[in-house]
């Protein structure tokens, strides 16, 4: 691969160079990148932003991720937390901070990345900014989008009687981390040793391509369903249902027999000799949605594909549990997000 | 001063911590922090968004920047980037990624900044994200604003015959800088040396705690006066004025006796030994706004305070000229961004 060093073009080259293929398709998008700021149209809409910082050696590892799949999934994260609102993602912008260890190639494939999310997802890239960093990479991207007046939903919202679901399946996002941090270790034991990651497709794709919940969200508009409370989940389910049940002040009473844990997660948890409703519970990065429901939507969402009741919503009093498959109660502890304990 | 590792109350604790006594007051923030996403309420506003990324040791020297000056300035430059929309800045969102070298304290410290700058330019913070980093202090902002159709002012705008003019007066944060430069390897030699920097309060003030514009854009709505082209002094009078030739295809003729500069930044551009013109052009930092105006707004412009007309919009083969004080004409080249450049 050809190697240009990004000093030889400067900051306007390179945003040339990312930028030069690229047209805003959104009616509201009203100007895009080449001034100060972006101008988004907005008619009856409420405007939604979210923002997320990902630095090289706390949320990605170079030495196993793709730079194509890093654009995407920077974007996705983002996504996720627009869908989680029950709004519509429109723009977003990508500010990068590089070390000169990067080629103007590889922020162009990190960029393709970025395009290939906008394109699946329908949404704009409007701004961002471009500097250098002493080391390492970092990417910050905000997202911007539309919901609508009375159907945003917030974490605040359930209520003792709801009931809980949950989309898609947990803790595979989580394994396939560990699978890529067991075969970095052997290779760094031995790099002889050639990676052993085939057959684990579906757990490897979940951790470094995931993919954001619009079906989802697109359902609830087509069966005109507002859901009470929802939440993305990324730090993990227990994480996120402590959240639901802080803001909201409730408790919550989760079935572990209801919730989704694919056969590759459950094979690969035990393998790793880990609990899998364990790896379900804090593993996180699984960018599903966490929502509550009224009971009178019972029959809604029991019929729609890739939605799972996992429990319901109690009192504050009744605590945080979980109802074992053994038939034990457990309290959820919260796991949550631990960059900074050492 | 009391140190609290932030490991120890984690990411929630610090989140905490830094929004306990804030409460947003803009009636456009429907829901700030403490959700997946900010949501803001527009009427028949255009939503303008901005974004920058800054880094220590790139954009910062932690070894002569106090904290609190650095939240404040993180949000100044980013309003400034609305205000050159001819926009007025409403929210912001504010993301932090910290090595442990900081502690709670010190990022309370910088939040007091970033508020003090939202209670000076009335903007609500609603939202960011809170991680750790391997190294240094990075803050990415992004700053949200409404704009009135037909009254936001691009860069594409200015036209042959139209005045150019800037607000403030330039150059007075490089010598800032250069000030804290220099008493930073004065130190480095000898440690018991003490810093030479009084007297020199405007030239630090400059660098370490910029203003934005507000007043002028609240003058332009007062005085009914829409400029055709509009940018903020970021980089330095040289590289804005490319940016406005390019993009709105014109050439532009500068008189070098009308560009403001004040008498400390001559004076001490001279001590440096530099050319008091070469540093108004190419310092950078000034976040002062520089715009075109039509040719029937002189009479407006002339007369309002703080507002220079520093020369003319020319056709686009005309180039981009300097006319000196001594009757010569220098072609004006970019200096720009030069971050990448070793």
């Amino acid at each position: 691969m050809k190697r240009t060093e990004i000093g030889t073009i400067g900051e306007f080259g390179l945003i040339d160079k990312i930028t030069a293929d690229y047209k805003p398709s959104q009616k509201s998008t009203i100007y895009g990148i080449g001034d100060d700021a972006a101008v988004i149209d907005n008619a009856n809409y409420q405007t939604v932003v979210s923002t997320d910082l990902l630095m090289e050696g706390i949320h990605f590892d170079m030495s196993y991720t793709p730079l194509k799949h890093l654009g995407y999934k920077a974007v996705v994260v983002n996504l996720s937390d627009i869908y989680a609102m029950n709004a519509t993602p429109k723009q977003i912008t990508v500010s990068l901070a590089i070390s000169s260890r990067f080629s103007v190639e590889a922020i162009e494939e990190l960029y393709k990345g970025v395009y290939a999310a906008c394109e699946r997802y329908n949404v704009d890239l409007v701004g961002g900014d471009t500097t250098s960093s002493l080391k390492g990479l970092m990417i910050s991207v905000t997202a911007i989008g539309q919901g609508e007046k009375g159907k945003i939903v917030y974490r605040n919202g359930a209520k003792p009687g709801d009931l809980i679901c949950v989309t898609g399946d947990l803790g595979a996002s989580y394994l396939g981390l560990q699978l890529l941090e067991r075969e970095k270790q052997v290779y760094a034991a031995n790099p002889e040793m050639q990676p052993v990651l085939e057959g684990h497709d579906y757990l490897l794709k979940r951790q470094l391509k995931p993919e954001a919940r619009k079906d989802i969200v697109d359902l609830f508009e087509q069966s005109k369903l507002i859901p009470t409370a929802m939440i993305d989940i990324s730090d993990g389910l227990a994480s996120e249902l402590m959240h639901i049940c802080r803001s909201s002040g409730v408790g919550v009473f989760i079935e572990e027999a209801q919730v989704p844990i694919q056969e590759e997660t459950y094979n690969q948890a035990i393998e790793f000799n880990m609990d899998p409703i364990t790896v379900a519970l804090s593993g996180g990065e699984d960018y599903e949605l966490l929502f509550t429901v009224d009971s009178a939507d019972l029959e809604k969402v029991r019929y729609m594909n890739d939605i799972y009741v996992i429990g319901d919503v109690t009192p504050k009093e009744d605590g945080i549990y979980l109802h074992t498959k053994g038939g034990n109660r457990h309290q959820i502890k919260a796991q949550g997000w631990r960059h900074f304990e050492q």
